[in-house]
């Protein structure tokens, strides 16, 4: 396997951290987004979307987006299991990944990339330039401030998202935690089961893969 | 099982076909969106987020969250496979759903919610009100184009979204597509692939289930 990667992005960094539990070494190549080189015709001739994560199976067909990616590494790897054993499990997870994304990972994309001057004309991730909307930088760091919230209230019930075990859904939620620093947001100091459960994952060998 | 509904929105529609696919008969509980119904304390304390859809399991486990609920139906009844059934499957329905989710659903919801006038303080789902930015519903249109093209694409090369088989993706595409309608964007007259596509989904009976 080939894994299209870049040190210091979240995107990749939840696929890479997915693949480091599972025990498994693809070959790695680093593409570095602050040089633009996701938008070289060279890497856009392995993902015409200009994203990474990618993952080149052994087979030749090429995965993108991390849901991808972790659906087919889950199947052709089982253990440890990532995204559920039983059914309410697997509900669960991609519940509670999903909730990560939608009420984490965007709002603090929103906020980064459309305040930040240094992605000016950046906006969205992609081939397409798109301006910055400065009010929705404002309402990601809004919406920041809720995802904690949120985690905070579940964490408080139960020790990983969704339920007694580390899953996808704790990978993704952690990634976006530990990504929010760069619009300057922490997990509130009040946040307690929220601190433990993040310190608890940035102990794993993965959290440093 | 018990499903919540609502019959006139799109993402509830999306778990609807999967189920209707399925062939299975929850308990249906119509949630009124335009009534406000989501918003009050009896929904509320049914799922927090104030989301539909949302299908609470025979063991009473309560799921919101497409990729939650549609994860579980297909573990407890795995035929027809809607998710894959290899691992190379799997991870292409994962990456399209997820690219649905993300340049169609995603758009669409900020070109409605930013630019309808009846939709004022309701920019987001959830019990938070935000503002409307139109900056965000002029760029959602520009990006429902691009969607478009982005289908044009893959089906001019594979009859489903993940290869030969129709999946969950499929339905996630489809229902965007449909319901783009909303900002009125429709796929493009040249698309030849993407209107055969969409004309084949929506002879399939879950369509108008």
């Amino acid at each position: 396997m080939i894994f299209y990667d870049c040190a210091t992005a979240p995107s990749p960094r939840r696929a890479r951290m997915f693949i480091a539990e599972k025990g498994l070494k693809p070959e790695i190549r680093q593409i570095d987004l602050a040089k633009g080189e996701h938008l070289s015709d060279a890497f856009r001739s392995v993902n015409p979307s200009a994203t990474v994560p990618v993952l080149i199976t052994d087979s030749g067909l090429v995965l993108t987006e991390n849901n991808g990616i972790v659906s087919y590494i889950e199947a052709e790897h089982p253990g440890p299991a990532l995204l559920g054993e039983t059914a309410e499990q697997k509900g669960l997870v991609a519940q509670w990944n999903a909730l990560a994304e939608q009420r984490g990972g965007q709002p603090i994309a929103e906020a980064l990339r459309n305040g930040n001057p240094a992605m000016k004309g950046r906006a969205l991730t992609g081939p397409v330039n798109f301006e910055q909307i400065p009010a929705l930088a404002e309402r990601g760091l809004q919406r920041v401030g809720l995802y904690f919230d949120l985690l905070e209230e579940r964490l408080s019930e139960t020790p990983y998202l969704a339920g007694e075990t580390f899953t996808w859904a704790d990978i993704s939620a952690y990634v976006f935690a530990d990504f929010a620093r760069v619009v300057r947001m922490r997990i509130p100091e009040g946040h307690t089961a929220t601190r433990a459960w993040f310190d608890r994952i940035a102990e794993r060998p993965s959290a440093s893969a």
